[in-house]
Formats: C-alpha cells, structure tokens, sequence
C-alpha cells in the first residue's frame, strides 16, 4: 500500500494559485505541478530542493544477440566516468547541487568502484532468448535493492528522488517489458537506443518478439513481475523497487525516460497505488516513449528530444519543478500587491 | 548591419559534443543549443550565466475597444509588483540570480516608481481603431528606449538578455502586426490574452481587421515601420529596437513568448541579419503563437501553456540553455573517459 496524495492541500494550493497576481490558469503547466507537489509532499509550500539522484545500473544477457551499437564494456566504463564526474549526470548533480548516487545492481564489473555502490545479485542477467534474463530470487534481491537505494539516499530527508539508469542493452529489455505490458508488438516500442540503424532496430524487434514467444508473454494478460523476471534488467527492477519503496515513503519520483518509464509500467501494474507519486520528466527521442508514457497517462516535463538515459533527462526537468515550486511559494496575491483584478 | 554568427567556434562547438561521452546526438536539442550558443557567443565555452532581463511596458489605446479581460490600471500596479518583488518575473530573477530591468516606455503611469526606469515618448499608445497608434517621433524614441536599455543592462558585460514586457491590451497589438506582417486574418493570429471568453475573442478580432483596414495594413506588401506604427505598442517596438541593437553587439536575445515574438517578427523584418541571434525560449498557450514561431522557423525549448509574458517563459528557459552550457563544458571525452566508442 503506498499513501494517498493530501486532497487538502491540494485544494489550498489551487486556491492559493487563484489568488497569485497572474491571469488564472496563465503559468500553465507549473500551476499544474507545484499543485501537485503540494498534495504530494502534504504541504502548503512545495520544494524541489533536495532532489538526490539514484543511478541504477546493470548489464543485460541478450546483448549477445547484437543488440547495441556499444559494447557492455561501456556500462563499467560510464560508472567509473558517473564516479570521476565526467558524465552527463555527474554534470548535472554539480550544477543542480543534488547529490548523485551511483548503484551497481548487475554489472559485469568484479572489481569495486570508488564512488559506486555495489548491490547486486548476480553479474549481468541472462540472455533472454534463451533462459529467463533472472531467477525469483535475483529479482526479488534486485528489487529490494532499489528500496535499500531509495532509504540510503533520502535518510536525511528529501522533497522528491530522480531516478536514472545506465546497461547497455537496457532498451532492449524496456521494450520487450513495454510490448508485453502493453500487448503489442516490439516494433511498436523499439528504437534506436544508442544509436542503432534500421535494419538493427529490425533485428532488435525481432529478437525481443521471439523471446516475448520463448517466456509466453506475448498472449497479454501477463504478470508484471514475470515480465521483470523473465525479459527485465537489474537496474529495472531496481528502479521499480525504488518507485514503490519511495510512494510508500511518500516521496515524489522525478522519472527519467524510456527505460526508466518502462520501470514505471511494470511498477504501476504491480502497485497501482504508487502512480500518483511517478512525475515524469521528459518525452524522449526513443520511438516507443510516447507509447509508454500514454498508456501511464503522463504529460512531461519537456520534449527536448533526448535519449541519453543516466536521469539527464530528469535533471534537466528539476529546475522548471523548482521554478514551478519559487513561484508558487513567492508570488504577491492581488490582495497583497494592491492589483485590479479582471474587468467585471 | 549586424554580425554573423562564428562559424570556426559553430563546427569546433560540433566536434567536441561528437567526443563527449554519450552516443552522438543523444542530448537532442541541448546540443544545437550548446553548439549554437559558441558561435554566437564565438568561444569554445558558452555560457548563459550573465542574463539579464529587460522588461518593457506601455498602455494601449485600443484597450478603450474592450479588448482585453482586465483594466488599463493593471499595468502600472504590475510596475509596482515587479518593483517590489512579487510579480512572476520577480521571482523567477531572484531565483536565477539574475537582474531585472523594469522600463516604462509609455504606461499611463504619471509619477516616478522607484525600481523603474521611465523613459517614455508619451502616455500610452492612440486607439488604433481612430488614429495611428504613434507617431514616427514618437515610434523612433520607443525603438531608441529599446537599444538605451540594452545599453544599460549589458554595460557589464553579458552572455544573452531576456526579453519581456507587460502592458494591459498588448495581445491585441500584438495579434495586429502578426495579422498584417503574415498578411493573415485576425482570427488566425488572435487569442484569449489575459482571458477572454470566445465572445471576447471575436470581438478583438474584429477590432483588429477594422484597424488593419483603416490603416491600409490587410493588402499584404506592407512596411514592418508602418505596422509598428499604427498598430504597435511603445513595449513592442522597444523589443523590436532592443533585438536589433544586442544582435549588432554580438548578444543573443532570448525571446519570451506572443508578444515578444510578434516584435521579432517586426524586428526580423525591419533587419533580416538580427534573426540568428533570436533564440525561441518557448510555445506559449497564446493562440497566435504557434504561426508567428512558424513563420520564423523557431524551434523554442519549452512548451509548457504558458500565457503570462513579462519574460516568464524565456526566465524559465534559461536553466535548460545554462545546463546545455555546463553539459558542452564539462562532459568528458570518450578519450579522456577511456569509454569504448560504438561496436565497429
């Protein structure tokens, strides 16, 4: 069971949004999301503030198949890169001053990473066209992972997490999760991930279908969790740990992109009740993301035409939250500042 | 004249964000920012740090034609609610650490406000439905008010301004010269404003054609001079001024949404050479907005149903170009990462 949003501050936000010195309904998109927070964080005044980044990683079986247009080498490499402060995301926690936390829940790495956590159930899951990519038990250690995540980062508090990921090979597990939550062909939600052609953004549909056939999810009415276990990720999985473990925390979720909404779908079946606490960010450049994201009912952030992952997306969103939240919070009412109101 | 863009600092720009660590193009539209911002900044390091808004107001006459939901008088208690900090604008430059210039270059407004520069050719436009709204003295002093204020605000030096305005009726004017310069009806560029029912709407569009047609503005081929001058506004030519005068030193503009637009519109017009250093901070709910973007072939960064102005959108943008700076800066190198590039 997660909690439900505060109905009463709900109600006094949007009453206090009517009374900003502004023409009703004029800051369009930000009244709707500092409303939100509001109800969310149960407080008359929202905050972004303090918005930790949690960056799962893993490495995925079925990149076997030629699958990427980057080896797996390179998921241990952008740790130590995420670790260094070179990446896009260590970039972006510098600037938005959030701390960045980074966890291996599944990378082929042995060695540690200074600056990495390490809390994995196993190196890489299984190529999924031919086994299940994880057994009951790496799913379910992958899961709590994310929770354990989730607690670490935000024991000191925290007005809302971003979550992010990094796996080579990760969108080819959201879209075979996405087709088979979804019911509908990989064609439908593949894309070019990384950056691949299109006879390869063929060959990727075609593989993913043949492995929905392989596990049986390819007839709908599937569980999510033998969706996760069976064609899933570790840093998915995590992921929908972390979303489930952070509503029942009631802590909003700042959702990244396509990967970590396909995490979002599987959450949302398994707990319907965590959906109103998952804010997404962005629509992605990835082909299948605006699928995903109707089915889930979302209206992001932004459409900037990304597709990096890592929960740059996510950080970009935060300070137009934050924006959304000053305003709310620092605006004269037109009582306040003395201003007319419409013509009557 | 105004100079071109660096075209050295535009394919270095490109070269580096091919060897960042992230697929190419993985970053979408904070790339072209990035890339776009070197060259018309001409350094290998972008920034939008220094970014100071200018905000102009005027009255209008038209507003005696009932076309706008609110009274005149609200202009010049918003100069008092910018002044005093708690206007939409306010906020927004306290939080991004950035400067706000309030201009009245033709309010009704008849005594001093202290936070508030006048510098006016006279109290409010004429009602163009009667008589021009200015004359050619008086346009010529508000373009000039617009390049003094640029002046002041960038004596220090600064990596783009922000542009915004206030002024009760100025959708109107706005949705006018759109209307003549596109050589459009009404009806295509008009909209809500401050909050018009439909009624409304069809009211002011019918205000608009009527005074295009007394001024002989609805036969296509017409002077963007001439549309300024009967039909704009002491804030809309002095963003027109102001557009041209940071593009000839080298300043890129960001641009707000309708009303600013529709200036850029008249300014592109006026000096064609300004248009590269015009970047589109965001699609705004204004009906009208979508054609004069396109017409202009903008591509703005946020779509958020924004309809406020006062240089809200554009001060909401500034944090996605500022990260797309930090992104180009600070990304490490594939080499510099010792990240494998794509499988061969």
């Amino acid at each position: 069971m997660c909690p439900k949003p505060s109905e009463d501050h709900r109600a006094a936000a949007e009453q206090r949004q009517g009374q900003l010195t502004k023409p009703p309904g004029s800051l369009g998109a930000l009244e709707l999301l500092a409303v939100r927070l509001a109800a969310l964080q149960a407080t008359e005044r929202p905050s972004g503030q303090r918005a930790p980044i949690i960056l799962f990683a893993g490495d995925h079986g079925i990149t076997a198949q030629g699958v990427s247009a980057y080896p797996s080498d390179v998921t241990v490499q952008m740790l130590h890169n995420f670790a260094n402060g070179g990446a896009a995301v260590s970039v972006l926690a510098r600037e938005l001053n959030v701390p960045l936390a980074v966890v291996d829940v599944g990378t082929l790495g042995e060695a540690d990473i200074a600056g990495v956590t390490s809390d994995k159930p196993r190196h890489s899951t299984r190529d999924f066209s031919r086994d299940a990519a994880m057994t009951d038990a790496e799913l379910a250690f992958a899961f709590d992972a994310g929770k354990r995540a989730v607690e670490r980062a935000t024991v000191a508090g925290a007005d809302l997490v971003i979550l992010g990921e990094m796996g080579i090979g990760n969108t080819t597990s959201a879209a075979a999760i996405a087709a088979a939550l979804l019911a509908c062909r990989a064609q439908d939600v593949v894309g070019a991930g990384t950056g691949l052609d299109n006879d390869g953004i063929r060959h990727k549909a075609q593989v993913i279908d043949a492995g929905l056939s392989l596990h049986g999810l390819d007839r709908g009415e599937v569980s999510p969790v033998e969706v996760l276990r069976c064609v899933g990720g570790f840093e998915i999985a995590a992921l929908a740990g972390a979303m489930i473990a952070a509503a029942q925390r009631r802590i909003p979720v700042l959702v990244d992109g396509f990967i970590v909404t396909a995490a979002a779908l599987a959450a949302c079946r398994i707990n319907p009740d965590c959906a109103p606490w998952l804010i997404y960010s962005h629509r992605s450049a990835e082909r299948g993301h605006r699928l995903v994201l109707d089915a889930l009912a979302a209206e992001p952030i932004l459409d900037l035409k990304l597709r990096l992952g890592e929960g740059s997306g996510a950080g970009l969103a935060l300070p137009v939250l934050r924006l959304a939240c000053a305003l709310h919070n620092q605006m004269a009412t037109f009582e306040e500042a003395s201003v007319s109101g419409p013509v009557p």
